[in-house]
């Protein structure tokens, strides 16, 4: 990464809302950005006239600016449509915040949104879908699995000792979904049923991977020394970070699938900006891109939450359970809330927004002050990643 | 529009680059964005090492931030896709200028891209390729020729006359075009070719309509205060505003055609950020979004250059030409680069910026100050627009 400035504690949310994430055949797009938005407004207290400009983040659900301007009735305001992948919501969130910071406007809106169960995207795509020829048998889960067998094998973990290490990932993250009603997926599962699940690509079952959803996500923010102005609760943003490298990216001979370099530079980035030193200490909960239970798994290495090649530790004994030191995807994560791709990161930053103000009902940890929210999009080689961190 | 604030000379570009836009057979996307960089970068005297963070503006030539990172080889540093429509490009030159006035970056890249002609890209779209199915036959000849008729008809004009105003305006820029090395359509049209040319949608005829092309061009931009440590002679940004409609837009039975209200919004707005209360006489040249040559002319009056209703005098007078009042289309428009969708919005701020430091060579105009730049995406019932004004 260059050099890190940031815009540390400049902007705050005000309000945020989300949706029911899951087969919405209720539902349109316009349908869930105007769900997700009218709850943001309401939470915020402010009026939809109030919205100065708006970011809209999606993969493939929308053109332009039009389409947040659509189903919102937004009368000749700036709307700028941002797509990064999976990071299409966080990176939104991002935009909207620097506009803020700069002076530009007074009260933004950032969107995430993502209708994909009546498109035909399946989560396996297949070739004529993918944007480059370069890895023509690919796909997400077979790219996953070659980094749990190599950590696998690095870290000296049988396959067994591997799979009941990032089942039990899968069982902690379903027991956070069955407390949350927004939730796509919300049923108990045992580290037995993930074991024992249909393989997907070995050693991922079904369990160990996230679905394909619908939904969207919402935030309001102002600058930070106006945000009491709206309400006495607001929470800071303290760090937005994205890091991508190009397409080749990490593949090499010497890259052993065990890392993933996008998100140690990202994390480090926003760390330096946050003010933050001792991740493992003083971030108070974290959403991570749980796409499969192996990517979380080397994603808390990846931040510092766990020493390298350390992580089985660290899930076997609860420590990211909702009632652990860290706790990972208190609301069920994408493991729970599946994947509508442009909604995910700003239904991350929803979770952490509840918990700083302590409306994280049944699921509500302990005196949270700092969270964290991660995206990666793409493949272990090659990938754009962001980092957010907010916080009291 | 809600407040303006903006960010008036808070942000100064240092250095840009541009293509030579055409049917670049020979170039692909990737080495469509690394030429316009490399000048730009060279421009600005830095490193490629020194981009701290980078948006890319394309409408249908790439994904995610990869976009950008693969090309250009950038390693880890925050990469952005910015879509919106026709504005694709001066968006994500926006967002990269909030970024800097935020003070998130020191230095920051800006690259507006498209590859159409090995596409299949006619810009005469079929059915299939529209994003909604509200005007099952339109196309955007169609739609910009409804603008044309109703104009001739509202301000009293016969079929002759009208065709021959809208005429001159597509002479004017041909000549423009004719003395740019980078333009793709580079020869005289007499007034005589253009009235008898084929028709595309009366009274639209082939020279009335812009083509199809390939192209980039790209900005480096950094924080006022230090933008003398890089040249001496940056162009300031004064203001950068979009203006969007919801689909529905104008499509009502009082909508008269001969005007685009949110070109009128936008320009407002942008006049306000910018402080300029008298444009015709304040701004030295203009780039218009002249998708068609009734685009140019009402988009005249849309942004207050020509009285309403009165912009056919101005352009017989010759007050839009290189050596008139108001130049406009300088470096000879949409008409003689043709619109590589992402591309057309930095490739005008390109222009603008040559001119203000008086590079522009055979084409300069006379001690310009502020140049204005307009983008309209979209027909002229529904649409997302532009207009960013730099200069000294």
């Amino acid at each position: 990464m260059g050099s890190v400035k940031g815009i540390r504690d400049k902007v705050a949310i005000i309000g945020m809302g989300c949706t029911k994430f899951g087969e919405r055949w209720d539902a349109s797009k316009n349908d869930l950005i105007f769900e997700a938005t009218k709850e943001a407004v309401e939470d915020a207290k402010i009026e939809p006239k109030d919205i100065e400009a708006a970011w809209g983040g999606t993969w493939v659900s929308g053109f332009d600016g039009r389409c947040l301007a659509d189903p919102l009735k937004l009368q000749y305001i700036p709307v700028t449509r941002v797509e990064n992948a999976c990071a299409s919501g966080s990176d939104a969130f991002r935009n909207a915040c620097y506009a803020v910071a700069a002076g530009a406007y007074d009260i933004c809106l950032a969107v995430g949104f993502e209708k994909l169960k009546d498109s035909g995207y399946s989560g396996l795509p297949d070739q004529q879908s993918l944007p480059s020829n370069r890895y023509p048998d690919r796909t997400a889960p077979g790219m996953f699995a070659l980094m749990a067998t190599t950590y696998f094998s690095v870290y000296g973990l049988s396959p067994e000792e591997g799979k009941r290490m990032i089942g039990t990932v899968s069982v902690k993250s379903h027991h956070n979904g069955t407390l949350n009603p927004k939730a796509h997926l919300r049923r108990e599962v045992t580290i037995e049923q993930v074991m024992n699940a249909p393989i997907v690509a070995w050693p991922l079952g079904l369990f160990d991977c996230c679905g394909v959803s619908d939904g969207a996500a919402a935030a309001i923010v102002v600058p930070a020394d106006r945000a009491k102005e709206f309400r006495p609760d607001p929470v800071y943003v303290k760090a937005l970070q994205i890091s991508v490298c190009p397409s080749e990216g990490e593949l090499r001979a010497d890259y052993d699938f065990t890392q993933v370099r996008a998100t140690v530079e990202a994390g480090k980035a926003a760390y330096t900006e946050a003010g933050i030193t001792k991740p493992r200490e003083e971030i108070s909960m974290a959403e991570l891109h749980d796409c499969f239970s192996i990517t979380e798994a080397v994603t808390c290495e990846d931040l510092e939450f766990s020493p390298r090649g350390k992580v089985k530790a660290d899930i076997e004994s609860g420590f990211f359970n909702l009632d652990g030191g860290l706790p990972v995807q208190p609301d069920g994560g994408l493991k729970s809330f599946g994947h509508p791709i442009g909604a995910s990161g700003l239904r991350m930053l929803y979770e952490v927004y509840l918990q700083c103000q302590g409306r994280a009902a049944e699921r509500q940890i302990k005196n949270p002050k700092l969270g964290l929210t991660h995206n990666l999009g793409g493949i272990p080689v090659s990938n754009t990643v962001s980092v957010l961190i907010i916080g009291l």
